[in-house]
């Protein structure tokens, strides 16, 4: 909102300084410092709160050291998250811009399904149509995350300002979406690209499996991508968050990659430098991708081992969410197995054992298991490594993949 | 060196793909995978060499929790810091940039300061002229800091291929090292000039302290702030360096800001985007800072609470060092106090608590304690905060300060 107030400040009343907003950098500087300082603030309020409100979460015994620890601390500490997202973004990214309008909805949807869920968790309600004996029932949470899928899917598929911008080449006439020296002109037009990593002709059209000719079904393969992805990503985070530190640190590491994606393709020097797709008006993603960032790093400041507050669902399922929307909105998500390889391989780390032992036991008659506990973080504790030491490591393989990813952009 | 090697396939065999290192994006990315993953594999060896060798540091006994488990734990891991640093500097950067043979030369030359003084500690030899104590006699330790400043500093001052870009005004044919949209050409000077945070005319000209118009003593001024800044900064490191992960996590939030700096100031594109100083070679520098932020994080991997190596002087001493010698080759010496923040405090609760303490002493015959211990990140000890906590505050607080670094290239 204060984008529009310095605006005026600054066309009308021509006031000097007042101009700094138009800049990105500057905005996406002070919505970091805006998340950080609200998450770091106003923690400690909010956990405050929810110990008078009696709201702890009863962590369920896993026989894990320092888990006694564990007992009495506050979840729901993803609300602090949500408002350390959103309040930043409202002040400082415009808000007649697609892109962001998406991110905020996606993360108030999120938060909620994330709240109800943990609120009845909580609240230890009689069990009904919606609420099961932990929390929501399973198949309503991914029924919010599909609706929220197809909302995401449909926009960006359709929305007339969700646009990829294209030069023609002066040579052959063809308009490709990376400026050659001698582009003649360009046009701004809806596409069904995305960036593919490590291949020099780096796009792949979702057009080329699904538009028929007589009938064009691309805009369903494209939703229903959507709808898996972010889905898969939500529940990957929430898997992931299972020690002190750890969803929040790697999202953060996750979050702070997808800015300098976004800050790329949104600007056009910096796109052609780099030989990337320019994406008009994703620019302004970068000032949600810095809050999220602060949001994620600010709430370290309580959730750090050892942690005064949890995420619960409300942060966890929000965060893994607009991570997905991001990843999308910039037309990266298939940087994802890379990026978010963290969430991947703790989700994965479930599948496996789940399905292993599920077979053996069909085979064999006894459940045999591959990991000592599921998922992946709880195997390492078994082995005896110290949580805040699985967790740094942790965050040290995000940082190896966020590298990776970026590294992508160059090896094309 | 596998730059020219790649050059040579490039430019005399055409082969595809070697023309890829002409890019500094690429090499730096390299060069951060290169030093993470020699820490992370090459840490575990040492630690079980030193361990043999019963290279074990005898911690003072403070009074603090947790400091019997610390007992054991061997010190000198900043060898395995400055193998990362040096080994992916010497393959992946430009070795005939005066700028990485400094950086070179500082590392070595720190680090064998370092390590003479971690080893004769070990060793508990008989006193000399030479060894204390505790190590290394302080006069000595301050002398090797002052020699190693004096190099930088008549290097940066005086050496021909330490330049500025400055452009000239086609209106007022002035020189200027910000390019207006109308310059008309351009040259590269020698110049005592340095980028000062938040003010619009963002320059300032040691020339104008010391150029007495008869007598030059510029080069004087320039070398003894050199000598300070190093010094100090190379104790400042060394004064952190007291918590597990503490020095290390902190120098690799501050050397990633130096990356982007030195990326920026090194390109032609980005620094007039940005409106800053474009220095000719320094993006060189981008390799030896993403080396250096790889060579801490992967440090991190054991020594992360709970540590199973610590850094020693070895490491603290180089890592503040090339942290100084990094800041006043990109001529962002002036960012220092914000930039290294954590540094600064750290270093001044020590002055300030011994400085009270002498004074109360004198004046009522009993010494007085600010702090309950210093250096800081012992009093927050004392007030019962867990140590993994008070480094993950620390990191966090280290974050904001380079955000506000960066946002300093906008707010002029």
């Amino acid at each position: 909102m204060l984008y529009y107030f310095f605006e005026y400040l600054d066309r009308e009343l021509n006031i000097t300084g007042a101009g700094v907003f138009h800049y990105i950098s500057f905005r996406a500087g002070m919505a970091t410092l805006f998340s950080l300082l609200i998450g770091a603030i106003y923690g400690r309020r909010l956990i405050n709160i929810l110990k008078d409100f009696q709201i702890k979460e009863k962590s369920r015994e896993l026989g894990l050291p320092g888990e006694e620890l564990k007992q009495g601390t506050p979840t729901m500490g993803g609300l602090i998250i949500i408002a350390s997202i959103v309040i930043p973004t409202l002040l400082f990214a415009r808000l007649d811009n697609v892109y962001i309008i998406l991110l905020l909805l996606s993360t108030v949807w999120l938060g909620l399904i994330g709240f109800l869920d943990d609120y009845t968790k909580l609240l230890k309600k009689k069990e009904n149509w919606l609420v099961g004996d932990r929390g929501i029932r399973g198949r309503y949470k991914i029924f919010g995350q599909i609706i929220l899928g197809l909302i995401v899917g449909l926009t960006l598929y359709f929305n007339e300002n969700v646009v990829v911008r294209q030069y023609q080449n002066a040579q052959t006439g063809i308009y490709e979406s990376v400026a050659s020296t001698d582009a003649v002109s360009y046009r701004d037009v809806k596409a069904s690209t995305s960036t593919v990593p490590f291949l020099k002709n780096n796009e792949l059209d979702y057009s080329y499996f699904a538009d028929f000719g007589a009938i064009d079904l691309t805009w369903l393969l494209y939703v229903l991508i959507v709808i898996f992805i972010v889905t898969a990503v939500s529940n990957g985070v929430n898997i992931t968050d299972g020690l002190d530190g750890l969803a929040g640190g790697t999202s953060a590491i996750v979050s702070i990659t997808l800015a300098i994606l976004a800050y790329v393709s949104g600007n056009l020097v910096f796109s052609n430098y780099l030989n990337i797709m320019y994406i008009p008006n994703s620019g302004e993603m970068v000032i949600f991708c810095t809050a999220l960032t602060g949001a994620c790093i600010g709430f370290l400041w309580y959730n750090s081992y050892p942690a005064q507050i949890f995420m619960g669902d409300t942060g966890s399922l929000t965060l893994g969410g607009v991570i997905a929307v991001l990843a999308f909105s910039i037309r990266k998500e298939m940087l994802i197995p890379i990026l978010c390889g963290v969430f991947l391989v703790e989700n994965l780390s479930v599948i496996i054992q789940v399905s292993y032992f599920k077979y053996t036991k069909r085979k064999y008659g006894e459940g045999r298991r591959i990991f000592k506990m599921s998922p992946l973080h709880h195997h390492y504790q078994k082995l005896g490594y110290h949580e805040a030491k699985i967790v740094s490591r942790f965050w040290i393989v995000g940082i190896m993949l966020a590298i990776l990813t970026l590294a992508t952009l160059k090896l094309r």
